[in-house]
């Protein structure tokens, strides 16, 4: 079945979602995106999401596309054109079409572009590869200095997660100066003990939404949260490790570089937060 | 008057020329570009553009659009379409839309996205601003590490000419580790007596079509050619300084963070470098 997407105002059949050739988007990667996941029809932390999307839009002086009234309701009105029972929503905001090609930003009377469209996942919180778990290689982190505005600048990890690919692994963990930054697109964490280490919001990684809430949960369940760089050996002396990401929620990650992490298979803790967060959020959902 | 516009296979007019939201250009910034001027409506250096076009697609294990004698016959057909004598041809090449969004490549079958479009410039050859030169600021340099691969990742480019105007100025001179890497389009140059020194090529900078045509016509005209990086400082101890691309030639630079370089008007060296490289590429133009 054809999905039903939102260009601009206008819903219509995806096969006729187009946007112009001159659009910023397109020609200079000048755009922020956010991707809202659907649990029991609901929208999970759609609050999160809306604010890091203006943050993402201050950063770069670009305009809102419209209201977060507008916006919620485009989003609760894709899940119902498109029957999305779980899934995620893809939304994307660009500077919009000037006309022509020019480094230079348009003015203000130029409106942004906005895109939204839903992907189905049936299996999002009942997800297979939450029972065996992620592996990973590290590759070297090449991206730009600015991984806290959530720009579509993805070509890099888009690389880094062909080259998961072609090792028989499930993702990337990307690694600066010693230190691993994030996955290809989610936030990583190592267990040790009681502990959760993850590395500290700076602009060399993105600030997670689903980041927040898990280590938000995690202090209520009494686990210490140690925010801090971390280095692919002390993953592999980890008990524990896992990734974060609106679409994935808590997955565990079980080896790195083909070394086996803790026991090899999802430790009782990710475990543990993976359920704590799905029940809080889906009972939060809107 | 309306431009005529080419994309995949089809000349067509500007406000309809489309691409799909789901275009990797669009949502991963997973396309390459090249900019090929055009004097006296021929082409200036179009294999130099046509070989890096391959060598970018290369490095991003992405297809050839086309073949190049079709490539040549569609920018001759936008020249003819649109009257250019004097502007410049945009080519932009995409991993095309494989209908939905994954950071994993679509596989092979998906065929890559073609488009392009030209702008007429009339003051190309005769530009105003290589009278007076550019004024340029310096701002740090936080783009990836492949800014040899020529894709459309240009959002920091795009902010450093914002920051530039914001500044009074015409461009910025970007900066790692104490030295100067490139401009926000074009390749940076300082002369010291009869020597012209230029950063070395490699994965920190773009590997300018303009900028290999230059240095060979300025060791022929028995200047010394030293590749090497320069400090902001040496800049503002230069004799004179300059920048090149394709749509801006050698372009004099006059000063940087509001320091005047050597006589703070275009020199005699940069002068003398662009009526060299437009007198051979008109010659050689196809």
């Amino acid at each position: 079945m054809s999905r039903t997407v939102f260009v601009n105002g206008t819903y219509l059949p995806e096969d006729q979602a187009t946007v112009s050739i001159f659009d910023r988007g397109f020609l200079m990667a000048d755009g922020v995106y956010e991707v809202t996941s659907v649990l029991d029809g609901k929208l999970v932390d759609f609050d999160g999401h809306t604010k890091r999307l203006h943050r993402s839009l201050e950063e770069l002086d670009m305009q809102a596309p419209c209201s977060d009234a507008d916006l919620l309701e485009m989003h609760r009105e894709l899940i119902r054109l498109n029957g999305i029972d779980q899934g995620m929503i893809y939304l994307q905001v660009t500077r919009g079409n000037p006309g022509d090609r020019s480094f230079l930003f348009p003015d203000g009377a130029v409106k942004p572009t906005i895109v939204a469209f839903t992907q189905d996942i049936p299996t999002l919180a009942d997800a297979p590869a939450a029972k065996t778990g992620f592996k990973v290689i590290s590759v070297p982190d090449i991206r730009w200095g600015r991984r806290d505005i959530k720009t579509v600048q993805l070509l890099y990890p888009s690389m880094a997660k062909m080259m998961a690919k072609k090792a028989g692994v499930d993702d990337s963990w990307m690694v600066e100066d010693g230190h691993v930054t994030e996955g290809t697109s989610n936030n990583a964490y190592i267990i040790k003990g009681n502990r959760i280490i993850t590395r500290q919001l700076t602009n060399d990684i993105l600030h997670g939404i689903t980041r927040a809430a898990v280590l938000r949960f995690a202090a209520e369940a009494q686990f210490e949260v140690e925010e801090r760089p971390f280095t692919v050996d002390e993953v592999k002396q980890a008990d524990e490790a896992f990734a974060t990401a609106a679409t994935i929620f808590v997955m565990p990650v079980v080896e790195i570089d083909g070394a086996q992490i803790g026991a090899g298979k999802p430790g009782p803790v990710a475990t543990r937060l993976r359920e704590l967060y799905i029940d809080e959020m889906r009972k939060a959902a809107i």
